[in-house]
C-alpha cells in the first residue's frame, strides 16, 4: 500500500476533478502491474495497473489507495475491470466519499466473488487527497497559502523590488508546489506588480492542467499581461465581480481567458465564495502565491489549510512591504497560529510548513 | 583537544574579561586532570587542571585551547606552574593574541624544556572565543542580535501585546543564550514597554557576572524599574548621552547602577561607541535582545555578528510591530543578508542562527 500510496501522489496537480489514486497488483509476492491516475483523471489507476499486468492479473492482490469506482462515467466501472480480469483479492485504504460510490464498490467486488479488506494505511490516503474529500465535503478546495519573505516578514522593499529575495533552490521548490497543486491563485496586485507566469518550468514537470487563477474584482488585469497573453498555453481564469460591461470582458474571453464572477467583498471578492465557485470547476487544491492584501484575506476568512512560508536569510526593516495587510486582531490569543509539519533548509533559505490547527470541539458536559 | 574546547565552553558568559580556556592533563594515556577559567576568570584552567592533577602531572601532556599565559597578572603565570609541576608536553590550539603572551608563552615552556604544538584544532579556537580575540583586535565585543517574532516577522500587536509570542521552550533557549554572553544589552523602550529583568532563570545557571546594559540615551529608565531595583543582585550599567544633570544621574548610583556614557547619535545613542565601551569595560559577548530601534540601529551600523532569529508558528499581519525599525536601503541588494549556522524547532517554535557574512577581500589585479 505504501507503493500504491507513492504512485497515487504522481497524480497530485493533474488528476482533478479526480482523486489522486495509486495501485499496484501483487501475485506470488511479486508485483504483475502498476498504476496511478493520468492527467485530467483518465484512465484511473486500476485500468493502468491491469493493462500492464495482462493476463497475470487473475488471481492477483489489487492494492488501491480508494475503493474502485462503481459507476459507469467517460469509462466503465473499475469493479467491472478488476472482476473481469480475475483478480482475486482488492486491499482498498479507504472508501471513497463521492455519493456515487461510497460502499457500492466494495459491494459490487463482494457480488463478483472477491474478497475486500479495508481501512490499510487510511490515514495516509486521506491525507494525500484530503483537497479531494475537501471538495467533496464541503464544496472548497484545500489552500495552501504560500509566502517568501525576509526573516522580518517583507516581500519586497519600499519601492517594490522583490526580485530575488529568495534564492534558486526556493524558486524551484515554488515550481513543484505549482505541479502538486490543481489551481494557483493570485490577486490583481500582484498580477499588476509582478506580471508572473506562475508556470512550473522544471523540465519534465511542465504540466498543462494546473489551472492560473487572477482574482480581479475591479478587473484591473491589463490585457497585455503574460497571464493573458499565455492563457492558450496554460489555462487561465480571472474571477471578478459581477457587473462589469461584456465589452470589458470581451478581449479576455477572445485571448483564451475563462471569466468567472464571484460577488464582492470590503476589499476585494468574496474569497470564499471564489474558492467555492473553483471547487463547482473541479478544482481540488490551491496554491495562493499572494500578495498581501489576498494573504490578510485568506487568513481573516479562516480559509488556509496549509501555509508554506520561505524565509530568506536578510532584513529589510519596517518600510519593507508586509506579507499580509492587517488582520484586525482584538488581542494576541486572536492571531492565527498554524501547526509546523516540516521544516527544512533550501540553498540559504528555510521553508517551514504549516498545517490549519483543527478545532477541538468543546467538552461535552461533564466529561 | 576536543574535550579541551568542550571544558572551555563552560567559562563562555563567566569568564569576562579573561577568554574561556579548557585544559586537559594526560599521562599514559589517562586523563589526570581537568580544568577550565572559572567564574570571573580566574583560577585559570592550567592551574585548575594541575591541581587536580596533583603528583600526576609530572610527564603529562597539557591539551590546552589558547597559549597558557607568560605574564605575572593577578597570579603567576601558568607557564611556570605547568613548568614547575613537570608538564612534559604542552598542545595548544592556538597562541594568545594579547600583545602580553602572543607567543611569550611558548617561548618560555620551550625554555623549560617542555615539547610544544600549536595549531590543533585551532579554527574551533578561535570560533569559541571569537568575542575575547575581538575585544583585543577591535576594541569592539561580538554581538549577538536575538529577535523573536511571528512569521510575518512582528514583536507586539498594535496594542503592544508581545506575551507570548513565542513558547517555553523558546523563552529558556533565551535565557540560556544569556548565560553564554557577558552582557544583555536593551533600549530603554524595552526597558519600559516590557520592564524586563533579562537574567538566567534556568536552575544551576543563574550566574551573578552577567552584567545587564540599558541604551538610554534621554535617562528614560524609571527608578522603579525592575532592572534598577535589581542592581544590587545582578550587575546593571545604563549608558546614557553626556550632559545629563548629576541630580538626575544620583538615584540610579545610589541604587547600586553603573552610569556610564557614551556620544549621541541620530536617534539615540553611538552603538559602536557605546559597545566600545563596555569592551574596555571588559565585555567580550554582547547579547542585543531589542527593541526594534535598536534591532535597525545595530543592522544599519553593521555591528551585528551573529543573529538569532526565533520565529512563532503564527502570522499578525501588517498592523503588528515590527522587528525592526527602517533600514533605509537604497537597494533589495543593499538588505543586510546572512549565513545559516543553526536551524531547529524548539517547541512551536523555530529558531535560526546567522552568522556575518564575512567581506571576501578584494581579488588583487591580474589573480
Amino acid at each position: 500500500m505504501r507503493a500504491a500510496l507513492a504512485l497515487a501522489r504522481r497524480g497530485l496537480g493533474n488528476a482533478w476533478p479526480n482523486p489522486a489514486v495509486g495501485c499496484v497488483l501483487v501475485r506470488n509476492g511479486q508485483v504483475v502491474g502498476r498504476g496511478w491516475t493520468q492527467p485530467g483523471g483518465r484512465p484511473h489507476a486500476e485500468t493502468e495497473a491491469l493493462r500492464r499486468a495482462g493476463s497475470r492479473a487473475r488471481g492477483a492482490t489489487a492494492y488501491v489507495t480508494l475503493e474502485p469506482c462503481s459507476h459507469h462515467g467517460r469509462t466503465p466501472p473499475c469493479c467491472n475491470a478488476l472482476a473481469e480480469a480475475g483478480v482475486a483479492r482488492v486491499v482498498m485504504a479507504m472508501r471513497d466519499p463521492d455519493a456515487r460510490v461510497n460502499g457500492r464498490g466494495l459491494a459490487m467486488l463482494r457480488d463478483a466473488g472477491i474478497v475486500v479488506e479495508e481501512g490499510l494505511l487510511e490515514r495516509e490516503a486521506r491525507a494525500l487527497n484530503a483537497g479531494f474529500f475537501r471538495r467533496i465535503q464541503s464544496g472548497l478546495p484545500v489552500v495552501t497559502l504560500k509566502l517568501a519573505t525576509t526573516l522580518d516578514g517583507r516581500i519586497a522593499t519600499a519601492a517594490g523590488e522583490s526580485r530575488w529575495i529568495t534564492g534558486p533552490e526556493a524558486r524551484r521548490e515554488v515550481h513543484a508546489m505549482r505541479a502538486r497543486h490543481d489551481a494557483v491563485l493570485v490577486g490583481s496586485g500582484t498580477a499588476l506588480a509582478d506580471d508572473p507566469d506562475l508556470t512550473c518550468r522544471i523540465p519534465g514537470m511542465e504540466r498543462v492542467p494546473m489551472l492560473r487563477v487572477v482574482a480581479d474584482a475591479r478587473l484591473r488585469t491589463p490585457v497585455t499581461a503574460g497571464l493573458v497573453r499565455t492563457a492558450r498555453i496554460a489555462p487561465t481564469s480571472i474571477v471578478t465581480a459581477p457587473g462589469h460591461p461584456p465589452a470589458a470582458l470581451a478581449p479576455f474571453i477572445a485571448a483564451g481567458v475563462e471569466v468567472m464572477t464571484a460577488p464582492a467583498a470590503e476589499a476585494g471578492l468574496d474569497l470564499a465564495a471564489l474558492l467555492a465557485a473553483l471547487a463547482r470547476r473541479g478544482v481540488t487544491r490551491v496554491l495562493a502565491e499572494g500578495g498581501a492584501g489576498m494573504a490578510a484575506a485568506l487568513l481573516r476568512a479562516g480559509l488556509v489549510d496549509r501555509l508554506a512560508w520561505f524565509h530568506a536569510a536578510g532584513v529589510m526593516g519596517a518600510e519593507g512591504r508586509p506579507a499580509a495587510e492587517g488582520l484586525h486582531l482584538a488581542a494576541l490569543a486572536a492571531m492565527p497560529r498554524f501547526r509546523r509539519v516540516a521544516l527544512r533548509a533550501l540553498g540559504a533559505d528555510v521553508l517551514t510548513e504549516f498545517e490549519r490547527i483543527e478545532e477541538v470541539p468543546p467538552c461535552s458536559p461533564g466529561s
